[in-house]
């Protein structure tokens, strides 16, 4: 449509229907949906197999069924981070295809096949509170056609439970490290690999936890260069940023 | 020498001098050390073209003279950053080589050719004030062998003036945003690329700025996926983690 | 009656029943009540079209009810901010007119028909959560007699959305932004339009959001002239400062 | 430049040399600059009278007296914030007619005659240690035209002495209110005018001020409708909010 | 029984039963408590009509029925705050003549007749929604046989609705001001009157109120001399340092 | 004057030039200067022997000898708190006479003899550092006619030193607590003895301190009744409110 | 299994089945697992006397029955905290001689007979509402085969309270002093002891309390020296640290 | 004298010269000095070998050299932490064998000879800027008769450095972690060894550091048991509990 009003502008140029400052008037007035620009996100997620993206919390039974359907009425997967088991249940009405990770909190629908970069990306945890967060990073991945290595409960507190696995994680493009607690496990892995290492904060622990305060300052304090952090128990933050780098490590997606 | 000890041992072994029990028994009393893991640090900077990396607050003029030039005895390039111009000075009477990037704060020394991947990362500022920490950045990146494409001045309060950027930032692989204040131009940039991009919130601004809080708390909640953070100033460390995805994307430097 | 009693004292003095001396004495011990200046938010309300207001939140069933059927007798409107679906049965029990905002959660009364100013107030909204706020910001500025153009889900992750209306929102005499997570649109809004713009950061979001204290620092620290910010949430604060900004920019209210 | 660009494009379809097609796509990638809407913040300084604004802290002398020479070149007013002697100097190395106002810090350049629209901004601050917050919300207001009433020591502790004023107060279309310590001035203002009420917190005050952080809760905490609130020691975002709303209550500066 | 001990080593002394190095050794390794300094709390409260006083969140509704009854057992008054229905209802079941006090969440057990001082605590609050602090105040003060004079809904947004009552406020001896919200009104109030003001910030409040932070750190920075603050909501501890003072202004408790 | 101008318009009605009604609309539209109620502070000052107090910091040495002058000119003690030698010596040039307190900072010119009240206030200080606090407290108790006793160096960590004074401070009928790194000593002050207690946290500390917010939190969170805190550092508003109460228990200075 | 594959290797060493070349070569990839180093928990609770610990928030009833179970399966004690009463049947469905301590929400089972040392661990505890966390310290110490002293609610606003037990306190070897509110307990017990004494604050408390902040920054500004902190409510690490150290005093656990 | 009081007392009671009950009255009116428990401190450095500590910040080069001869003058050693070369050479007036740690910033004087335990205190630091904690650690350890080992850069960046001395710590028996950025340390360390660990958290770092803030909430939120926090940058503090804790192991110093 927009398309089509560009195209009859020009052609009235062409046929001398319009003079060119009269065009060239209407072209400076003209918003920017109407250049084709617009609506980027959904051009993402065509382009390069980015799930569309529904954060539940907040939305009500119908919305989180209406929106569901209606991103999975594109091309491309979808994804519904922090789902209430009833929000699935909304979904599950017009979807019932639609897989449900318990532990990430996340509903996924497939429509394409997935065609996986060789290398995978790793997801290290410290405790077992942690896994909420880090499942969500890793079902986020793997909507997004990456492969994941998990490592869980591998805290610093024990820290030879974590060295053992030292030589598979240095073989990982990118690294996602959770931690709550104290935080210590992303410098501590940012210490033993070359590649990027993303630190996911939680809000386990309590006192002076403050909430994923206190991991989320650590993260962001930390001495090991090669390391960002994303916000406190995103663990979809950080398995979309993953998938970015793994990605790109591997193929190209830009046309 | 450590090896030298452990081959000692497994000879004694071979030659029946020690039982494989007392082997075993001596094995595990071994430090790490003598099983060649350590100084991690060092290898990764020889391996991949790492830079040795000096912090130079805090640090006497004798001590950054020393350090500075026992890291140049490697053969790797070397970094040091937030250095005052009598670090600087310290540094240059054993290498007058040096190079001094002023408003970085960072001196550098190459000892080895740039190969540079095919690709630039971008790096967007929102301020002039902001251009120390962004500057940091580019400096870590080149000095790791890449090449940047600068977009400074950017800041959202004129949109369009970022805007008239977008096709190239979409060509990026990696976008460092750097930002103070208010530290929106992170949300805004990551809305309009697909690559990664990592944030850096800078101490510029005052009041309810907190010495860059507010800026750092912006772009933890950025509701553009595909970013992360990094600590406020940190023009480094972003510098660093940009190269190693760029990097990624082009080359691989594992063995 | 206070001013009868003022009269009464007067008129002792003009007959003589009182000296100076003894007026003077009384006239110094008199409330300020009885020179007429109390009860300045009842003028108000009358003066201007301001509405009576009452904030719901702790406050008893029978309170609500009571409160409302009070404000209500006056000759104004009458707005309930922040309503329980039970408040509003107490208030309808009495004032079964009154109309439910559901996503606002207001409840308003108009008893004096609307004389809008030609201009109308712009209210953008990020994301669909932030719902409810720039809802009570709406209904506040209809019921203090103001049109609104409501531009919602317009985030700045997708800043193509927002730019689209950069032509009528150009137009708007005053501007309410309102945004949780890092709460950029402000800046964003603010840096497209020559009008006054009121920020109203919400407590939308998780972990380092902190209540919404994250787009709160983010609005007050904005880069953007011509801004100003309300409290977390606040969106009859907003539309208030929004009608008194509108509606000077049209009408004089002042006698 | 840029429109040149487009009228050759567009007259090459007129010609026929280039097809509706190509032309169309052309169009989808042509920067926003070409159409013209970029440098807002220029246009917006010419078409309303805005001042160009140069905020001085973190900038060298040559920076501060480049920058501010640039500025003047434009025909529109200049005003630098938060200059120091040096800074002062510098600038009047060119522009020998730059008027200094000490206690707000600021440097003006007028090229324009005002045209002060008929109502006066008021202008409260609490304490004498206020003043230079105060003073660049007024030097703001004056060089963006408008005319300022201040009421100066007044702070709530004595409260008679801000209420002899309220007949005065009452008669503003907008009011600045500037207090440090608890800032508790905005509330009592706020209550006793029905105008638009702009609180500027400022960094007055020890121990638990937090560097007037306690006055901007108090701020934004106001119990007082039709107030909002801006940074910390941030007169100038006060006087130039105060000055855009002032000018719409009298004339239009919209074409 | 330790005064009898103590006796007994006296009597020993004088009888020569014992040396006076002996008892001089025996004194020196003796507990305080036999020297009958101990249980100072319990001596307070039967010298000056102190009441006793249990502090109900936290404790069980066994608990809480056992130590009312056993402070019940002395001579004194009782005073039970924050206390649920059930814990009423526990209380009752032993004490059915203790007294409840519904907004003021606290029950009250008179066992002495009260002998009010001729002055009154003056407690002023701001919004009704800080009445159940205002009360617990009142309801300490008057345990503590003291007369209080309210003024209720006096906040500053409407600053004649206080200041009609400035005459009787300034005859008081001392002050409580409950406030939540922005609590402004401690510095108001600090300035019309000439007696101790003590302020009592409430949670009352919403977004950046952060649970009563704000009312907090304003009065802590208030203006006005003369004031001092106790915690958020603690209504007993104003009402029971009002009650210390205003005893001192009218007669002398100490033996 | 202002009583001349009412008497004035008195004696107008009275003579018949001005009717009732016009002479009540004068009178309503009179300021509240006007009915004598204005200027609190001078009248306070004078009325009860409360000194006028001049806040030293961010003042120029002018400002501060051309305000402590005009104080001065008054009949009242004149206290300077928080003054720099330099700003002594200014105010030396007008008051030769005015009397410097070195440790606590102060300038106190006393004008009128002081007639203290039988009973001391009692001030007690935990550490040497906390002493410039401490004896801002004293000074001002001082200017303001009390006598004070001073317990410095009794901190909690070595409870007897502070216990040994038990009786004494059992004797006094206001005390005021100075204590910074963890300010502990409010509490056992507070439980032992039956009179107010106002706790001054300091800033003296360091690392987890917070510039004195540890103290704070401290004081205010204190399980002894009867107890409350003023700013941080802040001897002065301490001293002052020790002073209000020790008066009221001795002699009654309202008229 | 590890030790046989190091076996393995050593024996073909032996055997000249593998050169001492190859076998550097393997030793130097093998993970630290097959070095006996691993599982360190597991060791230390088995060398020492260490309880194994089970922290229940936030996990399921299967999920803390399961782990128990497996820990019981060694031959130490087990010591599962913060367990609801749902938890505790869980665990008992499978272990019915596992010992509940409701106060401090504890279960322990003790499967080795208890050897504890001649000196017992002190608890000291402000308030009954500190109870939980002072019992889980103590539960803690006695499954570590520790005897403890309790001395609760002896709060400093009563200091009497807790200097009668001085003479006890100064024996013990280790202290632990647990507190909400001010937390000023810790400075007190930290001047009358010689010997180490670990801080608990506790979220016990309200308003400025900030859910545990007050306290524990009073405890980590302690003017006591010989004294530690740990985390809001953290009874279990105290008691873990205290046994640690108490231990140390009597008897030496290490090999 | 005060036992000369007593014995007086006892005397006349022996005498007959005062009945028992006039004697137990003035017992109970007694100051507890006056029964020997007072002055504590200077007991417990003559009874233990803990040294006389002089904290300098903030104290007067007088008061610095008199307060140091006055503790010199006992028999113990002394101790004079964060002494700047000032306050230095006023110590060394009048103590000219006085010994100076510079990286340490501590003055020391022995005047006992040293008894070490047969264990030394294990110390632990990250990195080169976190030396002057750690050495002001030491210094603490060694002045009160203690020998030390330390480990010094081997921050968990690279893990290895700190793993190469792990069974040297484990053999420790109590052990000091000195960390600033992140902090990460104690948790890894408190891992790998059995004894109580101290944790020193650093103001070393930037940014999101806060001044230290990110390493004290990192290690009051350690996943490993057997860990305690000093306060920001107090390496006295943990270095004096470390002492404690290691004389405990070894000797008995009680008597």
């Amino acid at each position: 449509m927009t398309s089509d009003s560009l195209r009859e502008l020009l052609t009235a140029v062409q046929t001398g229907a319009t003079s060119v400052d009269a065009a060239l008037d209407r072209l400076r007035g003209m918003p920017f949906e109407a250049l084709g620009f617009a609506n980027v996100d959904h051009h993402r997620a065509l382009r390069c197999g980015f799930p569309e993206v529904l954060y539940c919390p907040g939305k009500t039974l119908e919305q989180v069924e209406r929106i569901f359907d209606s991103l999975a009425a594109g091309e491309g997967n979808v994804l519904a981070t922090r789902a209430t088991p009833d929000q699935l249940a909304a979904i599950r009405r017009r979807r019932p295809d639609a897989a449900y990770h318990e532990t990430a909190r996340c509903v996924t629908l497939r429509q394409r096949p997935a065609q996986p970069p060789p290398t995978a990306v790793a997801i290290v945890a410290a405790g077992t509170s942690d896994l909420p967060v880090a499942e969500e990073a890793r079902v986020t991945c793997e909507i997004m056609d990456q492969t994941t290595q998990t490592y869980y409960d591998v805290g610093v507190a024990g820290i030879h439970r974590l060295l053992r696995h030292e030589p598979e994680l240095r073989r990982a493009r990118v690294v996602v490290v959770v931690a709550g607690m104290e935080g210590a496990l992303l410098s501590v892995v940012g210490g033993i690999v070359d590649a990027p290492v993303i630190g996911v904060p939680t809000s386990v622990g309590y006192g002076a936890s403050f909430q994923g305060l206190a991991p989320l300052l650590t993260m962001l304090n930390s001495c090991a260069a090669g390391t960002a952090v994303v916000n406190i128990d995103n663990g979809f933050g950080a398995g979309y940023l993953a998938s970015l780098i793994n990605r790109q490590a591997a193929v190209n997606c830009k046309p």
